[in-house]
């Protein structure tokens, strides 16, 4: 019996969970795309009420035909519109009129196919927020709720993949119907049962974040697995996504457009801009979102989250019957990001009073195929395991009669403690189902394993303590207006203000005035013109090192200002910036840009061509502290030249992470006003001595008066 | 019926391929060690004579059992020794007196299991050298021949997973009995079909490299699936893999130990020295074999090596019915080094007459979902793709029932033209096994396609055209003796002697000779001191750079002398080297190292401390000539400041590449007499001007006169 269907108050809930569905077009032939929705409908057993529409039948799959929704007994909450793009705008105006909720358009013809498209799409959308009308797509292959069978989709995957037997609380959500089928069927056949099925189409009026917010709030939905082409309200789906987090539902996504080419593909599939891979990759690290670049994978993790209330994280103890295969998973967990710590040595001794010597005790472990022959001493080893301190997780892998030999002990242990034991059995164990009722998952491949484990126990760590959630929760710092001129020196001073901190220097506009400033400041200067305009100094002839004394000063402030006059006769120039030699132990760049999708975002890097070449960078969405900070330094490869690499002296960390932190909040304080904050380079300083801006930018925003 | 077993006069083929087999140690027991091969030989139809020996028993299984091997009533190919480490040496002693030619010793024990079991074994190693018997193990699984059925291990995997039907070419190798049997299990669920299960043991007195040899001249042998912990005979497995690549055969490679966690468990587990994964790495990709860290994967290979006779390369079409799904296909075949280079336009407007407008025609190729509907056209597109010179394999995506419409149409193309077609359906297409049978491959998975596609497409291309195995087969270089002494000058002395050039430079004796010396080059020069003992010059005070005239020459001459004097009073001093001040676009360091697998292998980079972080290296096993040395600068992340970086001068790589091919000349010449050779820097000037060595060093071999 299946438990009686539940509605929720949200506004997507006609389309996902409707009550009653019309489908305009309706066709008695299955194959069709005004038949297969009823076909499914009426096999797979939805109770809510089935309207076929169309004039020419009147019956279609044993269901009287209406020939219109005027006609209809009652307003349907969903109306599917099996008809032609040129017909959607009007039919939409008798949904509206006849006070249908929702609607699905499947017509292709619109934004993905050149101007004309386009232009009917903008009249749709125009129209339809005149109304309240829920609209999807077009040029969408329909939804599906598995747990009402409210099929409201032309998928043929449903004719062919096996309807699974009960409920399901994975939910699919993806920018391409293709996409959507495909992993549908890859998922069943790994046994995953589903809630939603569905795909956006050309998101028209209903984005990708909007589902994704119905399904945050959809009692049916502990896990949704998506797929993206582009997204286009940023806020909206982090919303989404921390909701996700905090009610500790699993996201997981796949983001199309790894290469160039795979991004052309995309484009010209739903004219999207694909946003910055890179920056994807950290706002979903930041949001709790999986990152999936693999089917089988998403379907792996939708299994796993089952066992999301088991206590898991990144140490593992891998227990194996064979040291070829501990070693063979530990290099896959440790590559993956995962820790295979040396167990402490009392736990060592429990495990040695079972194991011969030629086993293994350390981690992995390798029991040897005797050991199964000793259920007391398996019960005691996995006992032991289950309450160390010095792991989060424990692996098993034994194949076939070896497992179920130890199926019991495993199920009596997962029972009475709360860390996750995972089973890997490649062989034939017919203990696999006990073992998962037990609270075991199992696998029956390595990779496979591996592949899901990692990032659900990284998954399990992560959201025990995410930072960012509650930095994005706090209240921005206050508004900072723009300095009238951007100047090195001005926009230093305003980066200053928030705790970044710039050397000793002084703003001359003589030069008597800039030797009295390097006597005031101390020698060797640094000289540089002082110009909004210019923003290559050296390149210009703007700069000056090494200077040694008041007659050098002064010689350089005159040469400068006319050799950059020469360069470039329109640049205002301020005077000059006359600063302290720095030296230090590294130059790092800072810099913040605007991403299209989630809006301020960190980058940090050592500088320097190598760096560039390398892609040696670390990215955040905006706010940053300090820690965060220093996991971005971490993630750094050339980081150890921060920490004293091969006798260099150590920099100063600690600094250069206090410093980011305020360099993120100047960067919030401007709000829209600048697309682009850079201070380049930041001089690492030995450690104890700071750090300081030798250079800084800001570029306003293209609206702002400061780009005129 | 199965052909008749043949054989071959391989010094193995007693113990893989025997006519006759006995079972010392013989049980009733299916269970037990000396029970499950005699089960196994017995259910599975051997059609060999199978002689179960025990005094206890009269009968096993239903055969008759002898008391001992000497009543056999002939001397069996092989003997299984089911007995305990302690009786092994006895009983091989009766085995080499009866005649027997091959056994196995599944005994754990020896080397194993430390200083006893590792003298019992050299006590059996001794032994075994003395007569002609081979003997597999200790401590192994055992074998089977599939072909024949000839078991002669106790792997219950052979009583879970499906016996395959009929014959099979793919043999499996193993340093581990339970990644065999994994890996076996695996296969068998993908429907791979096996010619022999082998697993190495201790390899007492064959190793890896013997049983590789054999499978490499087995007829029943098209693939070979690995699994390496440690290799004993590089030079032996390297003419056998070889041997694989010039007969066509597949070596798939798993080597294990990629961490250190990885490698301290397989040490701890076989007390193998790992050897360098970057080495084994290049030394794979050289001799054609490819490196699979996945058993799926290796599976997946092996089922594409039937279809290895099809003509297919790096450059894939894809064609799919979802754009989406293209750029997925597009984006993973990128990621993994396949190109999917944009069609001609001949052939765009040939798919175009077909496709609509919404559909992609560059390449991946969106048919859309309509196509198939139109059979004509569907051939008509894949004959063109067959024939087009741009592309060198063809990749379909379309799920179930659109499969199923093209399939007569594939199959038909297929067999008309060389190039391979390969399809994957998400589905549940009915037309998969036609499609096999009529030379289409067909996967179920998009990743799992992916990632046994793209090695084997990049396998097919390079075995085409392979210079290593051509340029190991040429004559090396005449012998060079090392030179009495290995200073500075006389080490680049005599790599110039094989085409590394060095920069104008002369030894001197003394201050006037230096002066005299930096007269005849031209200033500015560098004045390094000159000796063998003199490991860092530069923190001995040893050298002097940007001298100006003869005056700086003489005084620095003078002070680099006393200097090095007190800093190392026991150094010789020969005097110094005066070199011109050279100045380039870039510095590469090229050194040799001795593997003590591969033997003398070659290491290239960008000189500096990124590139040391950033491990941007590229390593191969010599010779390397020009061409090789191209390939591997151009391996380099760094690469582009070679070629000319965002306004940079390019700098001369057709001169590194001679020099690097030079260095390899020159490290062969040397033959054993040397551990390590090393240029650091090699100073590349602009592109015309050539390259030159700054500093070279030779580290003499651990035996040879120099280190005494």
């Amino acid at each position: 019996m299946r438990s009686p269907v539940k509605h929720s108050t949200h506004r997507l809930e006609p389309l996902l969970n409707p009550a009653s569905i019309a489908i305009v077009g309706a066709s008695n032939n299955a194959a069709r795309i005004g038949g297969m929705p009823i076909a499914h409908l009426t096999k797979f057993g939805y109770q809510g009420r089935i309207y076929p529409i169309n004039p020419k039948y009147e019956q279609v799959f044993g269901l009287r035909c209406h020939a219109d929704i005027e006609s209809l007994p009652e307003a349907p909450d969903l109306v599917v519109l099996a008809i032609a793009a040129a017909d959607v705008l009007a039919m939409l105006r008798r949904c509206a009129a006849r006070g249908v909720r929702a609607v699905i358009v499947y017509a292709a013809g619109f934004a993905e196919e050149g101007a004309r498209g386009a232009a009917l799409q903008a009249e749709l959308e125009a129209y339809v927020a005149t109304t309240d009308l829920v609209v999807a797509g077009p040029n969408a292959m329909g939804f599906a709720n598995l747990n009402t069978q409210a099929h409201t989709n032309f998928a043929s995957v449903f004719n062919t993949a096996p309807m699974q037997p009960g409920r399901g609380s994975v939910s699919l959500l993806t920018q391409s119907g293709n996409v959507c089928a495909a992993v549908y069927a890859i998922a069943r056949r790994l046994g995953v049962d589903f809630s939603h099925f569905i795909n956006t189409g050309n998101e028209a009026c209903v984005d990708f974040a909007q589902y994704l917010e119905y399904l945050a709030q959809d009692d049916a939905t502990d896990v949704a697995l998506g797929y993206i082409e582009e997204l286009r309200d940023g806020e909206r789906f982090m919303q989404a996504a921390e909701r996700f987090s905090r009610q500790g539902k699993l996201l997981v996504l796949y983001k199309a457009g790894e290469t160039d080419k795979g991004s052309e593909a995309v484009r010209s599939h739903t004219s999207a801009l694909a946003g910055d891979q890179a920056v994807y990759q950290a706002a979903f690290r930041q949001l709790d979102i999986i990152q999936s670049n693999d089917f089988v994978q998403m379907a792996q993790l939708a299994h796993l989250a089952g066992y999301r209330h088991k206590s898991a994280g990144r140490r593992v103890a891998i227990i194996t019957i064979s040291g070829a295969l501990g070693a063979i998973l530990a290099d896959k967990f440790i590559a993956l990001g995962l820790d295979v710590p040396t167990l402490p040595q009392a736990l060592q001794d429990t495990l040695r009073s079972g194991i011969p010597d030629y086993g293994m005790v350390s981690n992995p472990v390798d029991v040897t195929g005797n050991v199964v022959n000793d259920p007391g001493f398996v019960r005691t080893a996995m006992e032991a395991l289950a309450q160390s301190d010095a792991v989060d997780a424990v692996v098993i892998y034994a194949p076939g009669y070896m497992l179920d030999r130890m199926a019991d002990d495993l199920c009596a242990v997962s029972q009475k403690f709360a860390r996750l034991f995972v089973a890997i059995d490649t062989g034939a164990a017919r203990t696999r189902e006990q073992l998962r009722a037990g609270g075991v998952p199992v696998f029956e491949d390595i990779g496979v394993a591996v592949s899901a484990l990692s990032p659900f126990l990284l998954w399990q760590e992560r959201r025990r303590n995410n930072r960012w959630l509650d930095l994005r929760g706090e209240a921005p710092p206050e508004r900072t207006a723009l300095p009238p001129s951007l100047d090195e020196y001005s926009t230093k001073q305003l980066l200053v203000r928030h705790g970044m901190p710039a050397g000793a220097e002084r703003v001359a506009t003589t030069a008597d005035e800039a030797a009295a400033a390097a006597e005031a400041i101390g020698y060797p200067v640094v000289l540089k013109v002082l110009s909004a305009d210019i923003a290559h100094k050296t390149e210009a002839g703007g700069v000056r090192l090494r200077l040694q004394d008041a007659d050098e000063v002064r010689k350089a402030f005159t040469e400068v200002l006319a050799s950059v006059r020469r360069h470039a006769p329109q640049a205002r120039i301020d005077g000059a910036l006359v600063c302290r030699m720095e030296s230090g132990v590294a130059e790092l760049i800072v810099g913040a840009t605007r991403d299209p999708v989630f809006g301020m975002t960190l980058t940090v890097g050592l500088g320097g061509v190598l760096t560039e070449l390398y892609k040696d960078v670390s990215h955040r969405v905006l706010p940053v502290d300090a820690s965060m900070a220093r996991e971005m330094l971490g993630e750094l490869k050339a980081f150890p030249l921060l920490t004293g690499y091969r006798g260099r002296a150590p920099g100063d960390v600690d600094a250069a992470c206090a410093a980011i932190a305020g360099f993120s909040r100047a960067v919030l304080a401007l709000q829209e006003q600048a697309d682009e904050v850079e201070v380049n380079p930041l001089l690492v300083r030995e450690r104890g001595h700071g750090v300081c801006m030798l250079d800084a930018l800001v570029l306003p925003a293209k609206a702002s008066p400061h780009n005129h």
